[in-house]
């Protein structure tokens, strides 16, 4: 029974480090989302479930209980309940199955998604939260074989092979972007409001994907400011691209040709930019979407009445 | 006349965004130093030489009048007097023909040393104030043919040939550990105060090495910890040997197999022992001994008396 056309209330939180992100699910439809800094580090005494009763108020105030799916470090052992990782390879069946029960005190059927870790040859991959939107990728696009990739503060690249999670990357590229923008010496010297130029952008692109070191081609954004290669106000499109470069010169050189791409918003138009410089054929899913098909998913499995 | 041997008085001042470094000679020997914060961002008003009186005013109290050479951000465009670069390749002689005269009211005979450029074939490259310790190492190692690289926020690799700069590189190495040392989510969960380790820093280089992705291989900084591969006490060497081996993959994809290295400190240290993992034969030189002999030879050129 599909819980999409149930008529059944449920709610799913994306609780990472430094945020949240709640969705609110009424008779198959998406009512009522909230977001807000109240992330997992910022709760203090292990109350999380005072903690979540605040975050969604009103609307249990308005629907009284319902069942409520976590994901994200709230299942880390920082977080409130710890959801075992789930190892690699592993199935959408596996990963649902690893899903921990939270005992509460006024809450009834709060569960926490497990992460994923991945054993490599050279060091270990993990996701946490991630793996909700990839489940619901996978559901979406009929996925057996093929890449998907989620990008983000922590960009996400995972194998899909018969259906499961093989294998897991993690590109940490808006971080670096955040980072260098914010801090670096290599945008202090403009103070000058950013604008959006996607030919900055692909000039970046199309310098990192010619050198493999990042540290080195970093400081062009410095060198192409000083001799009028690019304009002050477009430094931060020149970097972003440099960023995205390195991190798709990562994934030509793995010989993919076709990727699911997990995501939202003005970064995806730059993205599927990048992926056409590389003759890369894209199927785009927002990511709310593949995150909600993930937790439908998982939340079927568990058979609770609400 | 060498100037070492001349009882004369001088100084140098290396004089960049966030700092300055001075130092006294006198009869040939290196009789004092100074260094602070005061950098040449946090000069206001072009109030140049007031603030260089300031630094070395104990200096002038003491011996009245002597030259001065300045290098570094100060001879930028946003400095005190622009000194154009010099185009590579650029001699020694070339370099010291840019020195620009600064039109001073109270002080005599103060000079900025100009950068270097180098146009590469797909962004150009500069530096501004290793221009001194590159001449001064060139001429201590007798160097015709070879690389010299200068580790620091900003590490420069320069190609020396005919004796002179014919290739210029930079990592912005040191700076990108600062970064992600600092602010990142790499190591913000430890707030546990950092031991060197080498074993960890060595594990960071040898897994750089093996991975062109920077932005994907930093990431196991977290994972290791998360699996216990690596201490929490520990994060900051490995993070060190991942960004410095990221580096030196790109030394070792030139050939090159024999390197002049200017500095000092612990850091050397740790430099040399990624060296000897990719058995590049190394001369280490003392920065502040290659900075002041390249002053030396630079005031020589000038002919001025003190």
């Amino acid at each position: 029974m599909s819980i999409f056309s149930s008529g059944q209330i449920w709610a799913a939180v994306d609780w990472g480090a430094d945020s949240y992100k709640a969705f609110l699910i009424k008779k198959g439809n998406l009512v009522d989302t909230k977001a807000g800094e109240q992330g997992v580090l910022k709760v203090e005494d292990q109350a999380f479930e005072v903690t979540l009763r605040q975050l969604i108020d009103s609307w249990l105030s308005a629907h009284g209980e319902f069942p409520i799916i976590l994901s994200g470090l709230v299942g880390a052992r920082e977080g409130w309940v710890e959801a075992p990782y789930i190892h690699t390879p592993c199935s959408s069946v596996e990963i649902q199955g690893g899903v921990v029960t939270v005992p509460t005190n006024q809450l009834k059927n709060v569960f926490i998604v497990p992460g994923i870790l991945h054993t490599g040859e050279d060091y270990p991959e993990v996701l946490r939260g991630e793996e909700v939107s990839i489940i619901g990728a996978i559901k979406e696009q009929a996925l057996s074989d093929g890449w998907i990739l989620r990008p983000g503060e922590h960009s996400k690249l995972v194998r899909v092979a018969e259906g499961g999670v093989s294998l897991l990357s993690t590109y940490i590229t808006g971080e670096l972007f955040k980072l260098l923008d914010q801090y670096s010496s290599l945008s202090r010297h403009s103070g000058i409001e950013q604008k959006t130029s996607s030919i900055d952008f692909m000039t970046g692109v199309r310098t990192a994907l010619k050198s493999g070191c990042l540290s080195k081609v970093l400081f062009s954004s410095s060198t192409r400011r000083l001799v009028s290669q690019i304009e002050a106000e477009h430094v931060s499109s020149y970097l972003s691209g440099l960023l995205i470069g390195h991190e798709f010169r990562d994934l030509k050189s793995m010989g993919l040709d076709d990727i699911v791409v997990v995501g939202s918003g003005q970064l995806m138009e730059l993205y599927q930019l990048a992926f056409d410089e590389l003759s890369i054929k894209t199927t785009l899913l927002d990511s709310d979407r593949a995150y909600l098909s993930g937790a439908q998913l998982i939340l079927e499995s568990l058979g609770v009445d609400s």
